[in-house]
């Protein structure tokens, strides 16, 4: 689980649930993640069965990443999860604010 | 999103998902917490507005914990993401052991 539910692993099961992508595509895709950080978690949901790694046969050699049927499975709730916090990410604010009032009183 | 994918995190709404819980019941539902990590988990879920928390006017007193709407909505695709990772454990060691045998014969 987590190296799914990880930061990145999250962010990178999305994104491929979009389509194929190579590294460089995922790295803008992915907002803010270091290219060692990136490569570390592609090969750690690869070995899970949730990417595979397809190396083109073009000049220049390139990678592209893609979801496994098990990713896709993965990623469809995932995607749905970030769908919710998104959609109501104000209501998490209000909460916040809220939340940090009643408590500051109580210190 | 981190608050929500923490493995303590995903635990304890799931745990939730099914029925408010006391403490008590939350640290046993949810294996291998601490009592702190726990403590600390149910705070930030509550302030993120995923989990209200209410003290129940009884002899000893009672604290008890249950989802939001909000909280709801996001426990959703967290347990359809369980029960995806669960019901297909099976292919994700396999792929972990081919992955290990591969890259062993390549390093």
């Amino acid at each position: 689980m987590q190296d799914i539910t990880s930061r990145w692993g999250v962010l990178a099961l999305a994104a491929l649930h979009d389509g194929p992508h190579r590294f460089g595509e995922l790295r803008r895709r992915v907002d803010g993640v270091s290219e060692r950080m990136l490569a570390q978690t592609l090969q750690r949901l690869e070995r899970d069965g949730l990417v595979a790694r397809t190396v083109l046969t073009q000049i220049p050699p390139a990678v592209e990443y893609t979801l496994t049927d098990l990713g896709r499975a993965t990623a469809a709730p995932l995607v749905a999860l970030i769908g919710v916090v998104e959609h109501r990410i104000d209501e998490v604010m209000t909460a916040r604010a809220e939340y940090d009032r009643r408590t500051a009183g109580a210190g």
